[in-house]
């Protein structure tokens, strides 16, 4: 039959990289010569920042949930995230959500600093709410698009991620982290990764490990230290992937 | 000068009234005889619910995120409450935001069960950012809009609002919401003021006291116990703050 390939075996030509600082942001921004979009396709008053540009196939759209306004820092953490994904796939239609970004790495579970890894699943674990089918709905389980293409072509390390809006861990948190069997943490992913399901565009996960969470160092401080760094790391990691995914169709990734 | 009133001095003609549970939402979808709207003006695959009516002169819209796809749960926490009011406020830009709900309260700050409390400020608990300037960011504290007027005439308690994503109270989140020197807690308050502050609409939150947080009874099961049975009592709340409303500009709330 004659008309358009089945969107599972046409190649991606719309990417969205949602990245949660503007020190995780630049580096790609960068790397791929993306132009910031003053006209951004987003309510005139919100702070959501655009960069778009083209690799190869591919039209690429950089979007991060930019200062915010009240305190000037970046709008991390999960709400911010929801909502730029939400309004980013209203507005650009993406094929595929890529979440970039750092993380905190689990050394007993094989993170060690720097690495890079793709996510199979995204759970939460500051969702606490004990009462049947509320508690599953907390935690959030939602699994990653699969690339088992992808991780295999670049080498990348596997392994599933926890998401909580809190930079420290509490002893709650700790106990749901373990509960979720997460190598690696972060403050956005399961936020991003319910908004994509939500609204049925595939989404994978790029994380760069800044901090080792079962280290001896204090978790902000070794942070704060490794950000910028990890951020350098970040960006090369994620053009290996965009590279990998031009030309492909999502099934081939 | 001719032309349109100017927004604060024109009565108030579009409120829309965000909701977490369906619990919450019929008694008051009952109340003003609203009706379900199948094309909810929100993207074909999000589960979210709309009402429509009209109460005098106000025409009012109520959403709920409605149930949880993955475990049929209803849509409860931030996340979701963040991206309906969102959703609800670029589609049908309303003059007020009322999030209506049930809320925790503490004893030891005046609070009893079946009170409704308007609430004065928004704060989270659980979302803990030891670094300088995304310490406050966490916390978010947000004025509710003042509503000095509605308050003596109805005759409502006023209090500080914490919200978090967990039902239960870990050691961490009770002494945050100390900080917050809250006296009711909520798991959507702070998410949706964020939202209407970040689109400029003001916002109000009427809230039904469904359990006492500093009591003898564990918490989710007071909650369950007393959920309907409070969640009817903030029906009639919410009327009489609607009635209230009715004919008035912003600025004479």
């Amino acid at each position: 039959m004659a008309g358009e390939p089945k969107p599972h075996i046409r190649p991606l030509s719309n990417i969205v990289i949602v990245v949660a600082m503007e020190t995780e942001a630049l580096p790609i921004v960068n790397r791929f010569r993306l132009t910031h979009h003053p006209h951004s396709s987003f309510p005139e008053r919100v702070p959501w920042v655009r960069y778009l540009g083209t690799y190869k196939d591919l039209s690429i759209n950089l979007i991060w949930p930019g200062k915010d306004p009240a305190t000037g820092v970046d709008s991390i953490g999960t709400i911010p995230s929801a909502l730029v994904t939400y309004a980013a796939i209203q507005a650009l239609q993406p094929d595929l959500i890529i979440n970039a970004g750092t993380t905190g790495g689990f050394k007993a579970k094989g993170a060690s600093i720097g690495d890079i890894f793709i996510i199979s699943d995204c759970a939460f674990h500051d969702r606490r709410i004990p009462i049947p089918g509320f508690d599953l709905y907390g935690v959030g389980l939602r699994k990653a698009f699969d690339t088992p293409n992808l991780t295999k072509e670049l080498n990348l390390k596997v392994g599933r991620l926890s998401t909580g809006d809190s930079l420290d861990m509490a002893l709650q948190d700790e106990s749901l982290i373990k509960a979720n069997d997460a190598t690696v943490i972060d403050m956005e992913g399961a936020a991003i990764a319910y908004v994509a399901d939500l609204l049925k565009v595939p989404a994978i996960f790029v994380k760069a490990v800044t901090n080792i969470v079962d280290g001896d160092k204090p978790i902000v401080e070794e942070f704060l230290e490794n950000l910028a760094a990890v951020a350098d790391a970040l960006d090369p990691a994620v053009e290996q992937v965009v590279k990998f995914i031009n030309g492909k169709s999502v099934s081939e990734l």
